[in-house]
């Protein structure tokens, strides 16, 4: 696998020779997106024969785990407690239950979509607009993640590389290469084109199942590997997720730190979805021996925000 | 319309005569979101014909506006600002950006799911359990979000009251009554059926727009009237959405408080969405001469929560 | 030391034997508060004859570490990153920085007051109130934080009992009993009078320091007895403070779970300082072999809360 | 009072003329408060006479109102509804109550300390350190609250402002002025020294609760004028605090916007106190015909904040 891998030079020149900058018009903010066309869509809809939705999205809990870095937080604003006894004259204002939820949806734990705006290099994102754009008071003024107002739909496509690999999961500071992919697709006899949504399984989240969370920082996490950019150009994948928090961790290329957000997000403008369950979804895909579906995002209309968290649904 | 209203008694009584309890079975916690089937879903997903997704949600933004409850936060952890000419020792640690969000969804302003345990009555929640089930601790342990972790999809169907009325926007204090549907049904030659997430206009978020948010404790709401639910009932409507905060206000049966919240979610397991931005739906479903639609709402997988703020997706 | 430990009946006895209700009156949320007297505390002024203010409380951080229950949150409203560079024509709304801050203050952490309406027994707490009445919504509506809008000044006295006892710290599980306070009274030459704030040393916190924290209702941790009723109810000490978190674990009375507490707020109406630092005070005491000193607590006016974080100050 | 306000360029140039840079050494974090000596402080304990404490501070509520720029948030974590009447087996566990609180302190409503990284100039703050030290990720990386631990203890000198003018609170928009400064010492006869801690009434709290809230920003508020610094900084004053937000609205000095925190903070290394209550105060020092008192300010040690919540404390 090691002599498929690029030197760090050649990955930072990705950002040059990858570079979707310019490619949909100096104000483009959708990057990749733009590749997702209405008849992609329908196309994609056709795909929902059996009627059933699939979720690609882990459970959130407010519990600290070995990968929380941020914890979530829910507390009840009015609970039901004692509400069956209450005083008579209090109980209008006390028959309905409400809450605060709050988190920090970037992490290791919740699954969320990454808009562009969420890395930098050299002071740039996507479309080299300046970092500063990303403010503390306002948030992201540009490539914020209300730009998917109206939802991320088109076809899915399921890349099983644990199971093409034979193993249960990628081991840790293992990257998911273009072979990997490309493996996949020939044993799943599906073949990734543009506008897809691309999602690669590595079984991360099963071992998380199985073996209890660790901190990725320490233990390491598989992730796709820089050296896939090209690949994802070349084949037009509209977006890209995977049940990892998209990078190798250790890092291979420790000057960028996050190269593959960084060559995703600010040369391609390709959008991620970090964090995914793929495990019920990987099930429903042997079952019927199909792993292409309609998949629909539909991220927060948070103003300014980063990304958002969200429940992919594959509809089968 | 008065003629149409029942009386506080009836309305009350609707919790016995109209109820779900048991009809799914003791233990039951989805309520009339049975009435889904694979089937349906197959049927709603071929009516994505011109592969075109339209928003159902409004913008989640942090201003105090008259209708704010709570005001939902959005604070940056990282920002990218000064990033451009950060010192290169530095930088490493400094390409990305995110934020805390948090929010109290129930309210006048965020688009958002209810689940059956936000409201009460006599001590239960829907199939009779005690609300006591719905603690400060621990959340929603029963009938909670999380029961949608694969989503709701079905097919949608917005009836546009204010339109059929002629009106831009029905008037504060005035409900939507079984007559409004069964006008928008006549008009636009769709009938509402069996397991379809039934969406409402009144025009309550483009008056919100034209002429700036109001109070509605104070200035008062147009909403469902609870008259609707034997019809909701009979045509066996799996989820209820509209443009309101899903009750008129003041309310016309002052002990109940919120009489269509009480009677859907607690008689009928009928989950709602409160708050929808139904103006680009409308648009959409105008433009084509279409009132129906696959529509796919992903709530987070949010653990003991009684809801989930969302973005419904409708795909035409 | 066992032969000293009470039973747990004699304990639950206490709640009736050492009850303070209705001692200062029917209406009374303030109970030991009211020990301390104007002349009490122009006594306490007295003792600040070197000008030296010294902390009682410990740092507030944002990390996770193992005794955290719930973690602080610190988020940049505003930043001063690239505010050096940032264009003249943004800067009049740039130069200030600003946060947002959010805690659970109760738990192991963070050094906090205590009201009585933290802790109920048999459904009711200090001065035989229902605990109905510390509600979801409301917050606290009798017994909180906000009775204290004037602080707590009074004579502070420290007892170290880790000195007086020769060790670094009581080990984990250990009680601080009446024998501990009379020894370190001996050997201070102080003795405990009505209306003092007592404060009692167990080297907790520096143990915290040496060795790393733990969590306590894993590792257990000291604190103080609930043999100490009896004691410091006939001593009138106004306040109670500890290193600790004020409850022996694991638990000498399991069916009480939080004996001391319990006790204390409910059957005393003695408020409590949890998770204090005192190795700069047991420092500050020990240089000048003095053991008393002008202490203020100057709690938060936060409405409805059941205590406050604070930062005691004691003045030499 | 026209003809004593300076020029904007003279204000500018106090930042210069005035400057505190260096005068405690480069390293100096601390700016005025390096006047508060233990011999000061040992003096100001000596006017505690009655015993009775005061508090200088607003009451923290979750209220949204006019003044509101970031809500208060209080949620419960457990509440004691329902806590009589819980089953035995889930009591252990149900006997405390317990909250979530947070709050942006910056702002309007609530009372707190600026420390000098709150406001920048030229993207400097006090002693010449870069505003990119105030960061996104770490916070206040110097000057910051943290600094305070031990408190801040010294003599309070309150001027009534209001009070000397004969007028219930000075009109939105005035300013205080150095000669409402003198004018004040003399009607009370005391005379402000170097590490006093100087409190300026100017009845704008008063105004809140007479009137109700206004948001400063659209209507107006009194405040200290910036022309007080070379006053301030001949006195030597060590803190400052007002009823305040501690600038004039609508600015007397566009260009700077809040010209009486860039100088206090920035050039002088002056730290304030905002949104004081000197209603309580006021009182308390009237009826004594006495101005001066023990004040002991307690901020929470969080670490990297611009600045705490604070309930301080005069104790006559």
């Amino acid at each position: 696998m090691a002599s498929e891998a690029p030197s760090e030079t050649e990955v930072v020149g990705y950002l040059k020779t990858l570079s979707n900058w310019g490619r949909w018009g100096s104000d483009d903010e959708l990057g990749t997106l733009n590749l997702i066309t209405p008849a992609k869509r329908v196309a994609a809809a056709r795909l929902a024969r059996d009627g059933v939705p699939v979720t690609c999205a882990r459970p959130i809990v407010t519990d600290i785990s070995p990968d929380t870095t941020f914890q979530v937080l829910r507390f009840m604003v009015d609970s039901g407690e004692g509400r069956d006894t209450a005083p008579p004259e209090r109980l209008l204002q006390r028959r309905g239950a409400s809450e605060f939820i709050g988190m920090v949806f970037h992490g290791f734990t919740v699954t969320h979509v990454d808009t562009p705006a969420h890395f930098f290099w050299e002071g740039q994102i996507y479309n080299g607009r300046s970092c500063n754009l990303i403010a503390s008071r306002e948030g992201a003024q540009v490539e914020a993640v209300e730009l998917l107002h109206d939802g991320v739909v088109s076809r899915g496509v399921l890349l099983d590389v644990a199971r093409t690999r034979g193993v249960r999961w990628l081991e840790r500071g293992e990257g998911v290469m273009p072979a990997d992919l490309e493996a996949a697709e020939r044993a799943s006899g599906v073949r990734v084109e543009p506008g897809d949504i691309l999602l690669a399984r590595t079984g991360n989240f099963a071992r998380r199942g199985a073996e209890g969370p660790v901190n990725p920082l320490r233990a390491g996490s598989p992730g796709p590997h820089a050296a896939l950019a090209p690949w994802l150009r070349e084949r037009g994948v509209a977006m890209w997720g995977s049940d990892t928090h998209n990078d190798i961790t250790p890092t291979p290329y420790p000057s960028m730190g996050h190269p593959f957000h960084i060559v995703a997000l600010v040369g391609l403008g390709l959008w991620l979805i970090d964090n995914m369950n793929l495990e019920d979804l990987g099930e429903a895909c042997a079952e019927r021996s199909r792993w292409e579906f309609l998949l629909t995002i539909a991220p927060l209309r948070f103003r300014g925000a980063t990304g958002s968290p969200v429940n992919p649904i594959a509809l089968f």
